[in-house]
Protein backbone atom coordinates (compact mmCIF):
# COMPACT_ATOMS: atom_id res chain seq x y z
CA UNK A 1 0.00 0.00 0.00
CA UNK A 2 0.91 3.96 -1.04
CA UNK A 3 0.05 6.44 1.25
CA UNK A 4 1.13 9.76 1.93
CA UNK A 5 2.44 12.15 4.86
CA UNK A 6 2.65 15.71 4.86
CA UNK A 7 5.22 17.28 7.23
CA UNK A 8 3.44 21.25 7.91
CA UNK A 9 5.04 24.06 9.59
CA UNK A 10 2.79 26.60 10.23
CA UNK A 11 5.15 29.37 12.12
CA UNK A 12 3.57 33.41 13.38
CA UNK A 13 5.14 35.66 10.76
CA UNK A 14 8.35 36.98 11.19
CA UNK A 15 6.70 41.02 11.36
CA UNK A 16 4.85 39.76 14.83
CA UNK A 17 5.78 39.38 18.47
CA UNK A 18 6.01 35.90 19.15
CA UNK A 19 5.50 35.91 23.45
CA UNK A 20 6.20 32.01 23.42
CA UNK A 21 9.40 32.46 21.65
CA UNK A 22 10.23 35.13 24.06
CA UNK A 23 9.32 32.68 26.57
CA UNK A 24 11.31 30.09 25.69
CA UNK A 25 14.67 32.70 24.67
CA UNK A 26 14.34 33.50 28.82
CA UNK A 27 14.35 29.73 30.20
CA UNK A 28 17.19 29.11 27.53
CA UNK A 29 19.41 31.99 29.63
CA UNK A 30 18.47 29.88 32.77
CA UNK A 31 20.09 27.17 31.29
CA UNK A 32 22.98 29.03 30.43
CA UNK A 33 22.20 29.01 26.90
CA UNK A 34 23.34 32.18 25.86
CA UNK A 35 23.17 34.46 22.62
CA UNK A 36 20.27 32.73 20.84
CA UNK A 37 18.64 34.86 18.84
CA UNK A 38 15.27 34.97 17.04
CA UNK A 39 13.46 32.05 18.62
CA UNK A 40 9.93 31.48 17.20
CA UNK A 41 7.73 29.00 18.21
CA UNK A 42 4.71 27.39 16.07
CA UNK A 43 3.17 24.05 15.20
CA UNK A 44 4.28 21.22 13.52
CA UNK A 45 0.84 19.01 12.19
CA UNK A 46 1.45 15.43 10.74
CA UNK A 47 -1.22 14.36 8.49
CA UNK A 48 -1.32 10.85 6.89
CA UNK A 49 -3.14 10.31 3.52
CA UNK A 50 -4.46 6.74 2.70
CA UNK A 51 -6.50 7.57 -0.37
CA UNK A 52 -4.61 9.96 -2.49
CA UNK A 53 -4.03 8.82 -5.55
CA UNK A 54 -0.65 10.08 -6.06
CA UNK A 55 1.73 13.03 -4.63
CA UNK A 56 0.60 16.18 -6.84
CA UNK A 57 -3.80 15.10 -4.82
CA UNK A 58 -2.11 14.61 -1.39
CA UNK A 59 -0.17 18.12 -2.13
CA UNK A 60 -3.36 20.20 -3.19
CA UNK A 61 -4.99 18.41 0.26
CA UNK A 62 -2.63 19.92 2.30
CA UNK A 63 -2.55 23.41 0.78
CA UNK A 64 -6.63 23.30 1.24
CA UNK A 65 -6.37 22.31 4.29
CA UNK A 66 -3.42 24.62 5.79
CA UNK A 67 -4.96 27.53 3.35
CA UNK A 68 -9.04 27.08 4.92
CA UNK A 69 -7.93 25.15 8.60
CA UNK A 70 -4.74 25.07 10.12
CA UNK A 71 -3.20 28.66 9.49
CA UNK A 72 -4.40 31.95 9.96
CA UNK A 73 -2.86 33.65 7.61
CA UNK A 74 -2.94 37.22 9.21
CA UNK A 75 -0.12 36.20 11.87
CA UNK A 76 0.77 32.93 10.60
CA UNK A 77 2.83 31.51 7.45
CA UNK A 78 3.03 27.72 6.45
CA UNK A 79 5.23 25.15 4.84
CA UNK A 80 4.87 21.43 3.70
CA UNK A 81 6.78 18.75 2.30
CA UNK A 82 4.83 16.06 0.79
CA UNK A 83 6.15 12.09 0.94
CA UNK A 84 5.40 9.11 -0.09
CA UNK A 85 5.60 5.81 1.59
CA UNK A 86 5.64 2.56 0.85
CA UNK A 87 4.22 0.09 3.16
CA UNK B 1 29.62 35.89 9.88
CA UNK B 2 28.66 31.84 10.41
CA UNK B 3 25.66 31.40 12.70
CA UNK B 4 23.57 28.19 13.13
CA UNK B 5 20.12 27.33 13.20
CA UNK B 6 17.89 24.60 14.86
CA UNK B 7 14.68 23.46 13.65
CA UNK B 8 13.24 21.50 16.50
CA UNK B 9 9.70 19.30 16.49
CA UNK B 10 8.35 18.25 19.39
CA UNK B 11 5.31 15.47 18.82
CA UNK B 12 3.14 13.87 21.39
CA UNK B 13 4.09 10.36 22.05
CA UNK B 14 2.30 8.32 19.77
CA UNK B 15 0.92 5.77 22.45
CA UNK B 16 -1.26 8.79 23.35
CA UNK B 17 -4.25 10.68 22.63
CA UNK B 18 -3.75 13.63 20.73
CA UNK B 19 -6.77 15.88 21.20
CA UNK B 20 -5.60 18.47 19.14
CA UNK B 21 -5.32 15.69 16.37
CA UNK B 22 -8.81 14.67 16.79
CA UNK B 23 -10.29 18.01 16.27
CA UNK B 24 -8.30 18.87 13.00
CA UNK B 25 -9.61 15.11 11.90
CA UNK B 26 -12.99 16.74 12.17
CA UNK B 27 -12.32 20.50 10.77
CA UNK B 28 -10.71 18.73 7.63
CA UNK B 29 -14.12 16.33 6.85
CA UNK B 30 -15.53 19.80 6.78
CA UNK B 31 -13.61 20.82 4.49
CA UNK B 32 -14.59 17.15 2.61
CA UNK B 33 -10.85 15.86 2.78
CA UNK B 34 -11.70 12.40 3.94
CA UNK B 35 -9.67 9.14 4.92
CA UNK B 36 -7.11 11.32 6.94
CA UNK B 37 -5.53 9.63 9.27
CA UNK B 38 -2.85 9.99 11.92
CA UNK B 39 -3.35 13.46 12.48
CA UNK B 40 -0.67 14.75 15.01
CA UNK B 41 -0.18 18.42 16.08
CA UNK B 42 2.78 19.35 18.13
CA UNK B 43 5.23 22.11 18.00
CA UNK B 44 7.95 23.89 15.80
CA UNK B 45 10.48 25.94 17.53
CA UNK B 46 13.12 27.49 15.64
CA UNK B 47 16.34 28.73 17.73
CA UNK B 48 19.23 30.95 16.05
CA UNK B 49 22.83 30.41 17.55
CA UNK B 50 24.92 33.39 17.18
CA UNK B 51 28.32 32.50 18.88
CA UNK B 52 28.21 28.40 19.01
CA UNK B 53 31.96 27.90 17.27
CA UNK B 54 31.03 24.85 15.51
CA UNK B 55 27.44 22.26 14.61
CA UNK B 56 28.72 20.44 17.23
CA UNK B 57 28.38 22.27 20.12
CA UNK B 58 24.62 24.13 18.36
CA UNK B 59 23.81 20.91 18.57
CA UNK B 60 24.48 20.43 21.81
CA UNK B 61 23.03 22.93 23.23
CA UNK B 62 19.60 21.80 21.18
CA UNK B 63 19.83 18.57 22.54
CA UNK B 64 20.42 20.21 26.54
CA UNK B 65 17.09 23.12 25.23
CA UNK B 66 15.24 19.66 24.58
CA UNK B 67 15.97 17.98 27.30
CA UNK B 68 15.64 20.44 30.03
CA UNK B 69 12.93 23.07 28.58
CA UNK B 70 11.19 22.41 25.70
CA UNK B 71 9.85 18.98 25.37
CA UNK B 72 8.24 16.85 28.07
CA UNK B 73 9.64 13.29 28.31
CA UNK B 74 6.40 12.02 29.45
CA UNK B 75 4.43 12.91 26.93
CA UNK B 76 6.46 14.30 24.17
CA UNK B 77 9.37 13.27 21.79
CA UNK B 78 11.44 15.27 20.14
CA UNK B 79 13.40 15.61 16.73
CA UNK B 80 15.88 18.05 15.35
CA UNK B 81 18.24 19.42 12.84
CA UNK B 82 21.03 21.93 12.85
CA UNK B 83 21.93 23.71 9.45
CA UNK B 84 24.85 26.20 8.93
CA UNK B 85 24.30 29.88 7.77
CA UNK B 86 27.18 32.23 5.80
CA UNK B 87 26.15 35.54 5.38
Amino acid sequence: MTYYIAEIDIMPLKELLDPQGKAVNSGLKKLDIQNVEDVRVGKHITLQFNDASNKQEAEEKTELACKKLLANPVIESYQYMVKEVEE
